[in-house]
């Protein structure tokens, strides 16, 4: 296992789906910010299940608790933070039936191979429970990130084969999808509807916008911004690509095209996607991630089971028949944790001249 | 600057484009392995411009030269192994008529708002030439991974609107272009041809294979291996996008689709690209790049200089007018640091038990 | 705060001594190990203040949660494991007569003069309290080390002007000094006692040995064995020096006096405290810590308070006359932590040859 | 191996005894600092052997070449620096009449366990030729400390029996032993005489001073001051115990005599040497080592060969016959080195408040 993640803003996360509970120790949090459990909690909120026909129907209410870094006046101490959030419907029978299979698409296999047993009930570490611990790091590194007006904004813009036209931040957030372009947010759902009722799930691709980030973040040669953005969410279970500015579309670009020529008040656009050399340019940065479909599905497939037999499994309980309305908002606190720690990680060499 | 990757397979590089010389020091290479120049040099040889029309006329023997970790039977001696080549060929002179302007496209802007400084002429090292040094490291993994009977290849999909509809990797690797497909290798220099007479350059894909991958390689949950390998290739310059498996097209599958099934022989499909919950699996890896047009064009382009003033550029001297066959080499050298590097770390934790 | 340590065995700690609770992640367990409650509280427990009158009458069950990394089975998940231990018996208003004013010897004008702010009462994390974590990720490590048969000790050997003339573990592990001769014992009790009756504190010495550690760890030339065990005893509040085997007597010795010769049993003495070259010799591990007395003293002395104020100062509540039997099983804690990292690390390189 | 040192300011170090070079890439030295050749060999310079009879008689130059890093105008450039010093004068044949014995004190035996070869003659990596490279970089972060005011010595205050009884360092920059003190220089040099003329080495302790340090370096827990400066000083050759201010001392004072009372002007005193709670205090930091006496020396002694047979080994060649004058100038520039570091690290959070 590998949880713990950054250089300055360093974020070491814990807990099993199935366990007691998950959690996250923050180390690197600047003293004297102002930080308490409802600016937390928020955030979780926004990636709590349970909210919508469309996400799995497992109910906790995910109430943080903080258990060092802050004081009584609720300023962060420049000490690490731990938080914690009590697993408290954590339905293991929901997996009695299928104990000892590999679950197609799922993360079965290679666990069992790298650490010679299955994951726990739930997947474990492998499950998206895991991410609540970044949601609640992502909270502090958007406060942290606010100082310095850096916003943030994930959304759905492609369910199936449903693209989004445009991108209206506002209605996302509201959207049970994340979905950006209210022309199309029914047309997605129904792809979502139609994959449900077949027992079957399906993929899209969440975009994430960051705006306000100051020139000058990312460090060459091999911290290059988009190196560590692209790290980041490739971390999170069923992102299987990213791409910045114009990304795979660059492909068929001429240079004359993707070059981003510049005018009096700056780049004149931004096929780059906010990052140049790896360097922040101080415009937008854009990128989209590939999300795969929900590896749990009702219908019948063929698998194996620990004992080398072939088998086939149907996968009940509660599954989400998207992920991307549950990865945006954990895409969100991934890209906030990056920035904050490339954000700090450049102050120290910040002004020095001989 | 963060010239420093990897945990267990460490390599540190330095050097600018038009300084004395560029190399890398690799630490983490087990004693005992045969190492010497020759093989180092047939690896650097991949990347070495001047072989083509397609690439840039550079020339220079880039004749490397092992200054530590080796004994003089050319065995290893699990010390740090320093590998220099110098720069003999660098025209300062190219980039003289454009000294204070931001090269559209390049680094220049971002170098100026983080460092204070325009970067060397040439690049300095958002140069290309950077890539020499992760070239030689890249020979010292595929030495160890050799004896894993691990494999990699990379080799041009895509050239504009040019795609290969098969692989065959032998062809690739003779290939000016490391087109993969023969039958459309004539149709990919047309397109580079094409772009070249315009003055201008074109984008591509890369794809990287890698064979004989272990399962269990890769730590969850943020040192997963695609999140690896994805900072890896995202680190090299002119790579906007990664994927891995069937990546963005996952967006519009369904879940029964993109699931992968097993048999009794194992997995009957590799939608995935090998890797699974952030570990391989024993498939074949397979990953995508997207690379952007070369940002150096002839074609006249409106930019900034230094003081703030609108200026045209048209960038003269030897430039690629498609990166694609400049990076393959590049991306199976990082692929092969990760894999190493994934691979030493994992026999740390393996076969405890109590 | 930097509060995460290990390369392997990675260890990251949290908790101010009058907030909430601290705790520990530990990443890096090996999967399948046995571990439970009792482990770990039965390491905790030797640490545990109150159990004498030589320690401060701090009274606090220390009850160790177990969050994350263990299954129902008690077997280690190979996943990161949380404990935490609730904070039950925290006096702040033991503090508040001497709020605002810098202790001598204490790092309150240290973290004013870093963090802008005073440490919380107690001292917040520069208290002892912060060594519960300590103590819970050296019982894991313990675990890791009882399988390749390394145990480890650490005991008093001197307080004041009194030595141990000899090192007898049984009785130091049941000595409430951790004195390790039981001929001077009492005398060690009477410098303690006549500190105290003086209002004041003392001094002493904590020797740590390691027996059982097979040849070979210990990375040159940085992470030498002695430099990662140097950084992790020097880490102690307390602690202001180290030495291994002859230590600072070799500045007195020769050549011919101080190497270890061999015979065909091996080295036939262990001047060098088990370490040659920053690599274990698989003799025993001999170190010494210097301990200064307990800042916190009741004899009254000047200082300043933080609007630069000369006041006098005398520091009730509950504190340690001598730190030595406080120190000596954090320093346990601290080698086995270090010992596990470096055996890890050390396994990701061995057996590999061509 | 681990070859790489530091967070913000990394030193990856290379290079063996009678290899082709040594030398290091400094990666985190700030933008448009002055270098020069000269100002990395006049450090070298300071620890050249064959300077006096007191130091092994190896002649080389030790010419410096900077290889990246620095632009034409003799500012760095904020990328990796790297430099490289050729070996000339590695006489391997010295090493052969003992070759396969396990050199008593030295890394000989612990190497062979470790990598299953020897080290390479005259010690490969093990050898004090490997210091080079630390005094190169210990240049670099001179130039950054300097920037601040801070100013490091380090000199000798024992020799066998014989102690310094005060200490004039402007007298010890220029002693051949470094020795503080003129009232014992010639006793000092005495002992070693005595020493070698019985074909023996002799031990002593080093100091290290340093003044001008801001207060608020060293981030606690695990990242102390004098837990980083501890590693560093304990990552050198010889080096078996290092203390901070009273240091072992310590152990026989009271509370009331150790605290560091203030007045109107700051402490009054300094027994913490300059770090309290790991963090520095403002004042002068001082720290002692323990220099084990030369391992090699010409006295015959009993040891094992690496087919296990016991032989007699009496080591001729070139040996100091006591390390002080050599580790001073390497323990000025590890603690160089660790300041800066600190200095980069503790910038990353500086003046951040809501």
């Amino acid at each position: 296992m590998s949880s713990v993640y950054g250089k300055c803003f360093k974020v070491a996360t814990f807990g099993e789906s199935h366990g007691p509970a998950v959690g996250v120790i923050v180390d690197g949090v600047p003293v004297g910010l102002e930080l308490n459990n409802q600016i937390i909690q928020s955030e979780l909120d926004k990636r709590k299940p349970g909210t919508g026909k469309f996400v799995s129907q497992r109910r906790e209410p995910d109430a943080v608790e903080i258990l060092s870094g802050v004081d009584s006046a609720g300023k962060t101490l420049g000490s690490p933070i731990c938080m914690i959030v009590r697993n408290t419907d954590s339905r293991s029978k929901d997996y009695e039936s299928i104990s000892g299979m590999f679950r197609p698409g799922h993360a079965d296999y290679t666990y069992f191979k790298k650490y010679g047993v299955l994951p726990q009930p739930g997947g474990g570490r492998s499950s998206g429970r895991e991410t609540v611990a970044r949601v609640a790091a992502g909270a502090l590194a958007k406060v942290i990130l606010a100082r310095i007006g850096v916003s943030l904004a994930a959304y759905t813009v492609r369910i199936g084969n449903v693209w989004a036209g445009k991108v209206l931040i506002g209605f996302a957030m509201m959207d049970p999808l994340r979905c950006a372009d209210p022309d199309v947010a029914e047309q997605m759902k129904a792809e979502i509807t139609n994959a449900m009722s077949d027992g079957d799930s399906i993929g899209g691709i969440v975009e994430v916008t960051v705006d306000g980030v100051p020139p000058g973040l990312g460090d060459p040669v091999f911290d290059k911004l988009d190196a560590m953005l692209g790290a980041a969410m490739l971390s999170i279970g069923g992102v299987k690509g990213i791409e910045f500015g114009e990304g795979f579309h660059a492909a068929q670009l001429r240079g004359s095209e993707n070059n981003d020529q510049m005018g009096s008040e700056g780049f004149l656009s931004n096929h780059a996607g906010g990052i140049l050399g790896g360097i922040s340019t101080g415009q937008r940065i854009v990128m989209r991630l590939a999300v795969k479909p929900t590896a749990s599905i009702g219908i019948e497939q063929q698998t194996l089971d620990t004992t080398g037999e072939i088998c086939r499994i149907s996968v009940k309980g509660r599954h989400d028949p998207c992920l991307c309305p549950r990865i945006a908002p954990v895409a969100e606190s991934m890209a906030a944790i990056t920035l904050a720690d490339a954000w700090l990680s450049n102050r120290a060499f910040q002004g020095i001249r001989s």
